[in-house]
């Protein structure tokens, strides 16, 4: 049988809402996420668990208390457990996060901003 | 202070061998490699855990006792537990693979092409 690749640019194409992680992997007790970002974020944490950050398109700036880091294309970070972090994007940016299953992406914060978990497409 | 992103093309720039992962970030306890590959491998799996290949530049054949998938740029797929598999590639193709520490590139089978692992660029 023909098995079938996950897309990221199909996936991209099925959802335009922003800050609203889609699932489109998992692997072992972890998921894979795109989400559209535009704008400021929350200030979190996520106390638990180290969350990856890899951007497909734009520009995503993630801030820290102490400094900040600014992602294109083809480049990622990971966000230490319980490290405070704000992304802002001025344009569109297109990420992939990577992290465990049931991680809130406002982490400790909440808010409005607050996106339904575990919504797969 | 300025964080670094980590960026796949420098990384790739870093080696040249085929068929040998690096790593290039640690999450938890899983790590993001690169690495390059051309021709075929050996049949394999790994009975502990699932394993995430996502392609960056080239094409991809994964094929399994059952059938195949073909990864083109921007698409992945997760390798279930335990599943033989055997990934050919005709020309160089550059792949990030997701997966637990420990986990060596011909789990099951050995052989030649057996990777030193936890090798960090």
């Amino acid at each position: 049988m023909a098995y079938t690749p996950i897309n990221f640019e199909e996936k991209f194409a099925a959802f335009t809402d922003l800050w609203s992680p889609r699932v489109i992997a998992r692997m072992n007790t972890y998921q894979f996420k795109l989400v559209k970002v535009q704008g400021e974020f929350v200030w979190h944490d996520h106390p638990d668990t180290d969350e990856v950050f890899i951007v497909m398109t734009g520009s995503l700036e993630i801030r820290f208390r102490d400094g900040s880091v600014t992602l294109g294309p083809g480049e990622m970070f990971v966000i230490p457990k319980g490290k405070e972090h704000c992304p802002v994007a001025r344009e569109e940016c297109r990420i992939m996060i990577v992290e465990p299953e049931g991680v809130v992406n406002t982490g400790n914060a909440g808010g409005a901003l607050t996106a339904e978990n575990d919504s797969w497409i």
